[in-house]
């Protein structure tokens, strides 16, 4: 599948208007990157380059997709564009560099998820496909990792396929899930494409196939007496416990183990403290209870306060969806331009200061201190001469000296050169240890429902002046 | 491709556990709705089908996929399905009858807007998939509707592409979005495929390419002179405009027509009145002015009441995700099952009576009145002998005797016969206007952000004591 249509007409447009003014095959620099994190979380998790990458590796249109481009028209009837431009794009294919974070990496507002150098069409027509993907994986990955981080040491299990943004929502949605660090997924074939284990026993369906409760869970277990987590609650919950129970004992006597059982709705935590102590009277002391029904890490942060006795989180709808802010506003700036043999400096202006771009060729250096923590992350531009001084971007009264600090690491690594993939990209799972990893360098603080400390990220001061003398300039 | 493996893991442990115990082939009747309005809209607007008819057409499994099925173990390392189970699925396909409500149709809580009429192991296989499907676009040609509705003659774009929930998550939010009554999308792709009309122009980079904001629009219109609506708020937004006037003129000097102008952030209200103002003056009385930056239907309905001029809609994140809810939480349910030779209704009860199912091979009768206005719905089971008296769903003491009225159509229609398509599937256009038609045919009231009343939705009497009976004695 060829992805050149997948953008904004407004892309294809400025890239005529590019093609016809000369200005096609200028260099250009955008940054991709966020301005606020999601959810109110201390950190977001970067997701999706490997989807962009495959995304930038099919950038070319087919004969159709031309052919659908020469029928468009403008106001006056008369086509919009000339036939030398769809030439041009028939051609077309990306040939740009790509500086990345790796997918897992601990990220922060302002900071460049993605940086593209590229001809300025080509750098304009991948703008939409790269801020859909980025920015939907990265908001996942997010809401994954805060769901897992109030679940601790249980298991967290994503079921959000019947509810999905649509099928690749769905898949893209468990892909970034996983990477945030869920354990596993119902959707099978998000299973079988990124390596992601699948879980999943029986619904209410199975039940009501059978003539009682207890028929259809001694049939589940003949059949799959490998995988049976009993959902009781299609009748009377703690009856369907009392039928489970007496299941598996059958299953024990035949030299297997009733895995658990599965709450799916009423008081979760009353539930399964009462069904806690049902199977453990009965010896089932190993088995897990699952539980299900609209969760989000509010509704479970509650039930663990309740006392519930839950060990397994089946999350759906709000973690696939991210519910409560279900898009992040990603944006993609432009940052220089090479005109006249030299970079020329671009920046956005807005009356908010949150929305003024950052100029520049942007890397991002994190600093830790000596037990590997990170201290503070540092914008800096490539071509400027850089000082030790980070100024806080919240904040610029405050500063940090790095040479204190240990030592540094580069955010941005180069993915693709000229167009061809230098990177060895990693499965998903090697994201989702890298994830787990990286988060746990940081200090405890920035988890959790509301973070108990803002990290610090900035500016390298001559960026920062650099950046004053640009505001100044423009306004 | 191929849309076996898109299904929950406990489908295919259930489809084993039914091919096992002899009941895969047992025929069953699944009831596809939702169970709440979203966004406490009046009505929704069906959406999703021809999705979901091509799903159904591929749903089958490659060598691939049953390789991979094979590999999925147990919880005692044993392979979780035996090989006789995994050829049976290799020779899969949908053998099944789907009747389902045409796209565009103005749909309730609790009718089916599909049912499935298909051996248990098929009707649950495809379950997931079929919600995820129509849960989006149903939810989304929603919120298109609602923001439509707020516009009244003002036109709506849809934006949404680079901040929707993945590649598919924006296509299938354009379609949805455009049946709701959107009038065009940015997404080129979406564009193609679903034959919905395309718009842009420039964004800032545009601007920031160049040097002035007045030589980007100049070159701008040298080279799109018939499709000129320029984005004025890169530095200074009144003054933009003016630029914009400028370039305006010289447009009209060679014969073109500045399609207008485009106010992305500030006041929009009242930079739309100023702008207006000096459109105005300048002889532009028919440049439009658009708007975009975060709008739904909520801050239209705000803008407006503040006297804005602004009559052309760009709506995107908060349309593409339906950002205040953000799913539709639509179910699948047993109805019934052919067993012993005669069909057994299906119930599944629930706590919350809401929550309770309808059981039966479901129906819905639309009545109108001799104006052709729809006065109440009845869900009606197919085998039951039919009364003519409907009772609301919501509140039993109401009903209404339907043969006071003038005329009644099924809902639902045959889609699919024994896995065969024997519908004439509409394009994307036509379910538009189907979606516009028929909500012109209700009373107004039932439109705008709070409806002023409910619209009549109701079990007809034989099936409304029928499913009291199931309730009692499951009870």
């Amino acid at each position: 599948m060829y992805y050149g249509l997948l953008t904004d007409l407004y892309q294809l447009t400025m890239g005529y208007g590019y093609w016809k003014t000369g200005k096609a095959e200028q260099i250009a620099v955008f940054n991709l990157f966020f301005r606020k994190l999601p959810f109110k979380n201390g950190y977001a998790i970067a997701a999706g380059l490997a989807t962009a990458i495959e995304f930038l590796q099919n950038f070319k249109y087919s004969k159709e997709d031309i052919e659908y481009l020469s029928q468009l028209k403008g106001n006056d009837g008369n086509p919009l564009f000339e036939q030398g431009y769809l030439d041009y794009l028939a051609n077309l294919s990306f040939t740009g560099d790509i500086d990345a974070v790796e997918e897992g990496e601990i990220v922060f507002p302002h900071q460049p998820l993605l940086r593209v150098t590229a001809p300025l069409i080509q750098a304009q027509l991948i703008e939409t496909g790269l801020l859909c993907i980025i920015n939907f994986q990265t908001l996942i990955a997010t809401k994954a990792s805060r769901v897992v981080s109030v679940c601790g040491q249980d298991e967290v299990l994503e079921f959000g396929l019947r509810r999905a943004q649509g099928i690749d929502g769905a898949l893209a949605a468990s892909r970034a899930a996983y990477i945030g660090g869920c354990h596993a997924t119902s959707n099978v074939m998000a299973g079988k494409k990124y390596s992601i284990p699948v879980k999943g026993t029986h619904a209410h369906a199975w039940v009501m196939a059978f003539e009682t409760e207890l028929q259809a869970f001694e049939q589940y277990a003949n059949v799959l007496p490998n995988n049976c987590v009993f959902l009781v609650d299609t009748y009377d919950t703690l009856e369907g416990v009392k039928n489970a129970v007496i299941v598996g004992k059958k299953l024990k006597e035949k030299g297997y183990i009733m895995a658990g059982i599965r709450l799916d709705s009423g008081d979760l935590a009353d539930l399964s403290i009462k069904a806690r102590k049902i199977l453990d009277d009965a010896g089932f002391k190993e088995a897990k209870i699952v539980a299900s029904n609209d969760l989000d890490e509010y509704v479970i942060a509650d039930l663990k306060k309740q006392g519930s006795v839950i060990t397994v989180w089946g999350v759906g709808t709000n973690l696939v969806t991210a519910k409560d802010q279900p898009a992040l506003g990603g944006v993609y700036k432009l940052g220089a331009l090479w005109e006249d043999n030299q970079w020329k400096y671009k920046i956005k202006i807005s009356e908010l200061p949150i929305k003024i771009s950052n100029p520049g060729i942007q890397q991002v250096k994190r600093f830790y201190d000596a037990n590997n923590t990170p201290v503070c992350d540092m914008l800096i531009d490539e071509n400027l001469p850089n000082s030790h001084v980070v100024i806080n971007q919240d904040n610029d009264t405050q500063s940090i000296d790095t040479t204190v600090l240990s030592h540094s690491r580069d955010l941005l690594i180069k993915i693709m050169e000229k167009g061809k993939l230098v990177y060895n990209v990693p499965n998903v799972p090697q994201c989702r240890t890298n994830a787990l990893q990286r988060l746990s360098e940081f200090k405890q603080g920035i988890q959790g429902l509301t973070p108990e400390y803002a990290y610090f990220v900035g500016l390298e001061k001559n960026l920062y002046e650099l950046k004053k003398q640009y505001v100044k300039a423009k306004s």
